[in-house]
């Protein structure tokens, strides 16, 4: 349910407006070195501040609660929360009445029977993509410090907004029409070996789907060429060999035969929804009178949540590739 | 690795043109009824024979090894073997000599140390999606028998083959062009229930694209409006609430919010690469003298895979919502 | 590895002597109520104090850091920590000198390379049974709130210490002797419905005796009769039904047939081995020296671990239990 | 449920009268040899025939049915089946009117709704011990050739039956009796590093132990001094280190510190009842006219199943080790 991995495992855990949102490491080496400043930069790659994003700022200081001692993880769970300060809960009152379109309110609140914390999404809140940065920091640790033979190398970056591959032209548009966007988000990864992904229901696919689809807001990912492949010929899509190592002449295929790394890079890429929770007018069932009506989501939302997204995206691609090395 | 679920589980093994290719579900409620007539009707679906399958034919007849007693089942392992006959095993020698390209022969040479059965793709081959269908079939009884207040109903098709809609015209080119081809499938499920799948690692759509993946030749996944979203606006996009029962206006997520149904009808689509086995001539390298040479593809196989998956598409989708009902 | 349950499922974390000990509970229902005072009774039962305990004082207070809103349980992850506070750690750095025979100083020092939090016994304290009691409570509100058809009782108690029935007895000598003593906990289970466990790897002894063997100085487990069995005559040793509902004339089998549990009253026995830190003087070796030498464990520690152990061995069975009725 | 392992992953399946019992190996290394005569050994050891055992024999000649190609397992699942031959399925009727006191009947039925296979105690039939010695000798050869570095022995025995060391003599006690009996079985291992297991909840006894009571028949386990442990002074249980490789002068601890193995000989055993099935009238329940009525267990059944256990439980221990040694 709220874990993840086979041998470098995550828990994750608490609520958008609770005391703490957090994550547990189960798995992790002894002996990697770990320091507060590590989080640093992945953590404001993924906060709030910019043009496009919510006006909630959170300190996203992580408190390592267990795991790390004298400056290395021993071996054991590393337990990491960060505090809840800046939150204004009382903009999520009105969500008892109008279900967010697009958001878990209504869903959440049948399947555990209103006894959900609803504010800020509670649970489901993008607020706890932090624990996942926090997770992808001592993975990209375990990956540069324990298999130092590889240099791996992973980045994310947002490639289209709005359909715009000018992010900054796609943001502007949101800006001018006053409504949230989405986005697409593009992954790569260079220096893996060849075999990485376990057949058949292991397969690197869908490993890195399976944790990218717990990212809020993702809806489609594509692995290489992706749908474009759908309406080649074989004869165009079929990456030729060109030496030993498993070089190939293209990449349509992303870096992934049979299910299993293959050597050349990974690319994949998911498209994210604009978020839900639009400045804009919306029509709705109130469901205290059983009415459609107008009303306005309250609250501090990003415009287009995928700016945050490519350091949450780098981080959940390095914990699978962290599992799958250490099996 | 080879196993997939939680409480509905199942298990595969077999290689393409070894003994046998087949399935281990662990967690079947007891007291279904089970005929081998129950299976016939997915199998012949998913069994080649018409343009643009493959010429190798097996008779895909299940063999109930275990779990099935006076014709229900116990509420322990089934275990169900099909056993291979139709195998031509002569042709895939030369497959140590040219890996072919798309496929899992190099990687799997490599991370299995040349000690995989190479022959037909081995475990990789597509031979063992049979056995998919066939857990797909004990899923679909699960849900028909064990939650019959649903009445739940998935439904699989091609939609598009190398980028046409119409789905004899693609299949046409490709006969004519004597290569292969990509396509899309969908599949749509009815009668969900409010709130399957569990948050933060378990949304419906980690659990779909995890077990999509495994199927061979899929190149990406997108729920709902999928890759289309990220170029929205959010007030077009957001689905709108009408009655109290979680029913939306639109239906832009495909049945999914907060990764949990919705009550609306699921719908994603999967996009399918060309065969890689294309009866095209290709140049790749020799890996005997290090050479890049030109060579074809022996064996029989499909010029469009994608005309074979929606049964796929639909056990995997069937397994997936019979494990998710009976946590 | 530091996890345990299929739905109820429990990840602990935290080191003796570092900021915290904790658990992690996922898959409790929601709408359980849940207040500080109801883990009053359990903690205190096994708190220090008494004749025989350790001296170290630790406030016990369960810090609910998500998964609770409004006193509820929300359906997500419930996170408790304990603050750290009595350490004395300096105690400590001897064990760097001489690894204690019998504890884990020397084993977590090889397989953790060094980096393991040695301070108190670190990850392998016993200090980590007050999160079980934590978990405990919780898996005994599931059992009374969510089932609440069964009157499930669950009740443990020191029944040996050091070879005698009279438990002061058995105190007194070890106080007498300043030596360190062993005890017999048996735990019994009252209302269990017919049924519970679940073939082939997953039997009720199974789930139980691997939760037991958790709990540091436990050395072995019977459940009914146990060892006794061994020497009997079938005829003997079988329990006559007597009525439809599977009760039985007899109960040497403690409560459980064929793995699963089958109405009459459940009945284990653990064997809890004396505190490997004996109060008197021991010749081990002196890895700085590679020499045998004397020395005495410092540190605070119990006379009889046994005597703390009850409530632990009822929030471990409360929490198989809950698993079990869950799935 | 029916699985065991984490990487190293047996899932056992088939009835005691059905066509197969079998078991599934996932996570086997590829490149151990495998041939039909390394199951000889262990699987005759295991087989009925001496006095005190069952007479119905079975071939148990193991099919192995994927995973293995040219001599060497492949990397992927290996399946393996027993037919079974010697069924005399009517004896069994009768279990139907008097469930057999000691036995799964009642509570399997109870469990799957009365559509378990009840035929030879089915799914619960100590049969399904001939595929965990499969298993073993599976994981044997992986400890020899893929651990090369160690040279682990695993050795189990039959150390008293009845209450008598002298083995011969308890079971002349049965027969003339005319009686079951029941008995104790040690399991020793040499050549473990130090270090297997996992803390908090994979102990080394927390895995054996879980393993060791899906064995029909287990009513207890203790390792090194178990429950004589619980009598002692800490003083004169505990193991001196007497050099740096960790070995200790004496080894009450059966060879595991803090959950972990220490270096030293591996220790535990077992009790085992006696076979439910007893020769001897009982009374017992008649469930068709609900009263007391003597009657006698048809079928063939071995007097002292304790007999039979010892190449099961060296082939759980190999099992666990090697799942260990691989993570």
């Amino acid at each position: 349910m709220n874990s993840f991995g086979r041998l470098f495992r995550v828990h994750i855990f608490g609520e958008s407006h609770g005391k703490v949102v957090g994550i547990n490491i189960d798995g992790c080496p002894p002996g990697i070195p770990i320091h507060s400043d590590d989080f640093v930069k992945d953590l404001d790659r993924r906060r709030a501040g910019d043009k496009g994003t919510t006006s909630r700022k959170e300190d996203d200081i992580p408190l390592i609660q267990s795991g790390v001692f004298n400056g290395f993880t021993t071996g054991t769970p590393i337990n990491i929360v960060f505090n809840n300060k800046d939150t204004q809960s009382q903009d999520y009152e009105e969500i008892r009445k109008f279900p967010r379109p697009g958001h878990a309110d209504f869903v959440a609140s049948k399947k555990f029977n209103g006894f959900e914390d609803y504010r800020g999404g509670g649970h489901f809140s993008g607020r706890l993509t932090v624990c996942l940065v926090a997770a992808g920091v001592i993975a990209k640790k375990v990956l540069s410090h324990h298999f130092i033979n590889h240099k791996i190398e992973i980045n994310s970056k947002l490639i289209s907004v709005a359909g715009n591959c000018d992010i900054e032209k796609g943001i502007q548009l949101a800006v001018e029409a006053n409504d949230s966007v989405g986005g697409i988000v593009e992954c790569v990864v260079d220096g893996l070996p060849v075999g990485l992904g376990e057949p058949f229901f292991d397969s690197v696919e869908s490993l890195l789907s399976h944790a990218v689809f717990s990212i809020p807001a993702v809806r489609g990912i594509e692995f290489g060429l992706g749908f474009a492949a759908a309406k080649m010929f074989g004869s165009d899509h079929n990456d030729a060999f060109i030496d030993s190592q498993g070089r190939t002449k293209t990449n349509n295929s992303g870096g992934i035969s049979g299910g299993l790394t293959n050597g050349n890079q990974l690319i994949y890429r998911i498209a994210v929804k604009p978020t839900s929770s639009t400045p804009q007018k919306q029509d709705s069932l109130n469901i205290k009178n059983d009415k459609i009506e107008s009303f306005i989501v309250k609250g501090r939302h990003d415009l287009c949540i995928a700016l945050r997204i490519p350091p949450v995206l780098e981080s959940i691609t390095a914990m699978v590739i962290a599992d799958q090395l250490l099996i």
